[in-house]
């Protein structure tokens, strides 16, 4: 063996070894919905969760990025780790009329609600520990704590939210003792479904009794279509970390969201966000201030309507075009419907059918962590789709339901 | 007892256990040397290492935000994790230009280097992985490190930089195998001392050897107050991780930086980032694009004029007026002036009463992990001082030293 090859040997070799959690690493499965029906002539995606693009205030948020501009001498030096306490003040204001008295000093900016699920993550979860999830659960949380090596106790969502029962059932029959319980309880991703009240103080007392930290992440909570929801967990207790986000409400792309933690943790999640990037950029969270100042709550009226008609729509086209065997979820807000398919029916195999067709979904298999999927539900989004897309959309989904419910 | 004490005794007792990596998370230093000198009526502060205020681009900045937002339709929505793709061509060309041909597909955009330190530590450190450092070493570093559980090996920092032989010497006799070796090399903080070229290939070879991945941090290479540094780690191997900032060279408000890496360990840092926090904001990467294209050589060009200066300044200062047996470092480039008090004088000591005359420092031991502290240095920074408070100081500072000295 020649000196050069050897020497490639050795440094093909010679890789450093990567972190255990890398293992968990994974391409987002977004794409993969996409690209089978993009190959349709017209394509109907139901699987774009993203707020509607149409709806982004974008004069407003010019205007405003404009005015953060004036203001900038002075905001472009290293600064505030907490975030902009205006636009802090603001989200406390918003709270406490949702029945979240709490102080500014309890909230911190994140660059979305994504990295406040991070930040939480860091704080509370050694490798192995055990963190109670939603079946089915929101991608992006999972990929976050496959990153902390967290070990996933799944627990059904039935029409009432979380099952609570079923939780307490399943910590009884493993002994396990989970550190973190994850919920997005109000107009959940994905299923679109919202935990009663009853549901709230059990799973509360639940965690009060067994001293598990309840993450609430609440991007949907302020857009609901008909009666306002149930009170936010953090309503009910003050030790409940709290996430919101500016991305359904103003606009994903420019990530401002927060997080709401009693004090003791707050200083430790401020610690960790430091550590993690020192602070969001000092002039987007002014332009979020100066959009979301004096003008969000009408914009959330528009967006209600809205999606309320696109909601309605979707749910018409369902009762019209699908099997009577198959069932779904009727949300009072946010962004998604669930579907149940009959029997044992598997939506991965669905999809590609339904491509074919025309149209796609998220399959409800993507929306479980490994080795603990279920198969017979899939997700819709309403969002981001107009109204006559939704409806040929659901002409399709039925017609590929059938031929499939049929074939196999 | 009452049923009332119970129950509030029960839900203290009861407070979520944290992961063990909080035991770590610190208040970080910075305030401490600033309270001390502002009690005096005229507080001369070395302690700043920010770039300077008034050398920040504003107007370019603002024409660049206002051209961002013209352009925003399309770019609210969640978008590209890996960064805007014009920024990331215009980062691989100025790259080029330093010696390091890379495709842009090789840069990830993040919120400021801070954040690269973030993603590449979770993508290589399990807890108590040993991590090479150098001694002293740059203290946000320690702050993402320490979230990830790693051991440190600190490697003494001498004229040439980091001591190669000593850290093979100290991989002999510990046998330690290191996941990582993180490196300020050029204008090192808190050295200012800059790795000569045959150190430089040393520190590859033995990381080639023994499989440990470098990740060099280069906030500073391009502020240079004389002739161009030594080429980049990266511009020697391919395999290095390389992190750049546009923090010190247009504003660090912003928080936009990025990293460089193979394509490999790209793919697994971009799903790390994903899950991190989506992406970085879309406008502000923008924003950055514009503000640099066209201009950033330009800007930099005025900015080694303007650190040239106070570097030049301070040094003079402390030929004029330190005691004869105190040295300090002769930095190429950067913010950092590194001074180290004769025999065992502490500096840590020194700090108050140098504050108590209207000066203060970073005292070295702040830039070592726990247990391996060292108390004869510390470190100036000149970025953001103008040269009649940098004189002014050195003035003090001397005064300060030698009562010190005499004292002890």
């Amino acid at each position: 063996m020649s000196t050069i090859i050897q020497d490639v040997t050795a440094r093909i070799a010679a890789q450093p070894t990567l972190a255990r959690r890398a293992k968990a690493f994974e391409v987002s499965p977004w794409a993969e919905a996409w690209d089978l029906v993009s190959r349709h002539p017209d394509p109907i995606y139901f699987g774009n969760g993203a707020p509607a693009h149409e709806a982004q205030p974008l004069d407003r948020l010019r205007e405003a990025g404009a005015r953060a501009w004036t203001e900038a001498d002075g905001v472009l030096d290293y600064g505030e780790v907490e975030g902009y306490r205006p636009l802090r003040e603001l989200i406390a204001a918003r709270m406490a009329i949702r029945g979240m008295p709490i102080d500014p000093d309890e909230v911190m900016i994140t660059n979305g609600s994504q990295q406040g699920i991070d930040l939480v993550a860091r704080l509370m979860l050694d490798p192995g520990d055990r963190i109670v999830v939603e079946g089915p659960v929101y991608i992006g949380a999972m990929q976050t704590f496959d990153a902390y090596e967290a070990s996933y106790l799944v627990v059904p969502v039935d029409d009432e939210g979380l099952d609570v029962a079923a939780l307490e059932r399943l910590l009884e029959t493993t002994g396990a003792r989970p550190k973190l319980i994850y919920t997005v309880p109000t107009f959940q991703n994905p299923t679109g479904i919202t935990m009663t009240g009853a549901r709230r103080e059990a799973l509360l007392a639940l965690a009060r009794e067994r001293a598990i930290l309840v993450l609430e992440d609440d991007p949907y909570g302020e857009l609901y279509y008909g009666s306002a929801p149930e009170a936010p967990l953090r309503a009910l207790d003050p030790a409940v970390v709290h996430l919101g986000t500016f991305s359904k409400t103003i606009a994903p792309g420019i990530r401002v969201g927060w997080t709401v933690a009693p004090r003791r943790l707050m200083d430790l999640l401020l610690m960790a966000k430091e550590g993690s990037d020192i602070h969001t950029d000092r002039i987007i969270t002014r332009t979020v201030y100066h959009t979301a100042d004096g003008f969000l709550d009408t914009h959330i009226a528009a967006l209600r309507e809205l999606y309320r008609r696109r909601r309605d729509t979707l749910l018409a086209g369902l009762r019209r075009h699908l099997p009577s065997d198959v069932t779904w979820s009727c949300p009072g807000g946010g962004f998604f419907v669930w579907v149940r398919l009959p029997g044992e029916a598997d939506a991965d195999a669905l999809l590609p059918l339904a491509a074919a067709e025309g149209v796609a979904f998220l399959p409800g298999s993507w929306f479980y962590p490994a080795g603990q999927k279920e198969h017979t539900g899939f997700r819709l989004s309403f969002s981001s789709l107009p109204i006559d897309r939704i409806e040929e959309g659901t002409r399709r989904l039925g017609a590929a339901i059938e031929m499939f419910l049929m074939t196999t």
